[in-house]
């Protein structure tokens, strides 16, 4: 068993230690396991969350959205995540940055948070949710990554109930997904009293498809939604944007 | 009583004839009375039309969707317009444009067009309906223009509801709306059965929120939409777009 520099985290066969290169931040990662994607950065950087409070992260996987958050936010965070193999690496991440004051970790199912939590507890919720439906897709990779990347453990439908049980009213619910999914998405939270307020796309270049995007909701919003301008990532020169540079390597302070 | 050029079409007072800048196709508008805006052209280019077949235009004016899909299909066009001076108009501009044979304008009420023209009739529909709706907002403009504006005449459910019935299964609807409506727009759709299969935000400017959107929707189409790369309307140097200037002055042959 490795260990992450002189700190006393121990390090499991096939995790390494990536630099989240904002603050200092560091983060257990393993391809075998879980590894955070550019959708995580840009969903801790896009959702609305308040300055103190309570904030929550669904679906936190190896924690990087709570960790991402600390620089924004002096909240109380916590992130709730099924699969205990994550959740561990996720809470030995908070360790390793010495988090553990800023974040706590629970290992569990969404569907049943309300039970111990209770209702409408929290400020804000942040959720990057598995994307795929489970309709007959042929899931060839490991558990630990299909349970991440399809509705296994949680439908969509699911994890929307479970923001609107747990977000207080006015609270914001904030979530990253695919745009094949937004008539779900809205139709879905419009059912569950979360009103959609601000929608921003993701292009990988300004004249392709959108293969992001950020949605903020309101429980029990005002029905008016804005449409923000749309996010590169790419330019012509193959260079990140700017705005991407500044969400990667920027201070991460204030919202994009 | 003016008459444009050497045409026998009368032109009543405030009337002026514009260009419609492609195929040397002419439109009779008043600034007192409608005016088409850039909406309308941009829904003509989005909007899915089959190369035959019967297309209809809701909330047509003074016809300009209509006069616009002429260039793009050899389908049988009408139009539908609830105000019997509107509807006037765009007649009067089909028959400026000797498009008789191609456009038919309906005067009469969306919500019982299918009393006449049958259910399920039409394979492709467009609609740029009124924007705003009537929760108190005080009225200064004219009738004309507000019933043009407002939900004065049919609100937006009442639209999806008027499209639904006329359009075949597998048929598209394509509307341009405001994006604030989003929510409203796609929740909508989806309780009439209509699927949105292509979304396109149209924003002033790369770094400015969208303050159009385009939706396509398909009659009992299959759950999953594509969002299309953004539509910026001017560059930096106050510039229409090379795309904007396509639509408004290329041939506005197929779609963008």
């Amino acid at each position: 068993m490795n260990s992450f520099k002189d700190s006393a985290i121990p390090l499991l066969p096939s995790e390494r230690v990536d630099d989240l290169l904002t603050h200092d931040l560091h983060i257990i990662q393993s391809d075998e396991v879980f590894s955070f994607s550019m959708d995580a950065v840009l969903l801790a950087r896009f959702a609305g969350i308040p300055p103190r409070g309570r904030v929550l992260d669904l679906c936190t996987g190896n924690g990087v959205i709570p960790m991402l958050l600390t620089t924004r936010t002096s909240a109380s965070i916590e992130g709730i995540e099924i699969q205990p193999r994550l959740a561990d690496m996720a809470r030995r991440s908070v360790a390793m940055n010495g988090l553990e004051e800023r974040i706590v970790i629970h290992e569990g199912d969404l569907r049943e948070l309300h039970t111990v939590a209770g209702y409408g507890v929290y400020d804000a919720i942040t959720v990057n949710p598995p994307y795929m439906p489970l309709n007959g897709s042929d899931l060839k990779m490991n558990t630990h990554q299909a349970m991440a990347r399809h509705e296994l453990g949680c439908t969509l439908e699911e994890v929307i109930q479970a923001c609107v049980r747990l977000v207080r009213t006015g609270g914001k619910v904030s979530m990253v997904h695919k745009p094949q999914r937004l008539a779900d998405i809205i139709s879905l939270m419009r059912q569950y009293r979360l009103e959609p307020k601000s929608i921003r796309f993701v292009h990988p270049r300004a004249h392709l498809e959108a293969n992001m995007v950020l949605i903020e909701a309101a429980r029990d919003g005002k029905p008016e939604v804005r449409l923000q301008p749309p996010l590169i990532v790419y330019n012509e020169n193959n260079e990140y944007c700017p705005e991407i540079m500044d969400i990667y390597f920027g201070a991460g302070e204030g919202r994009s």
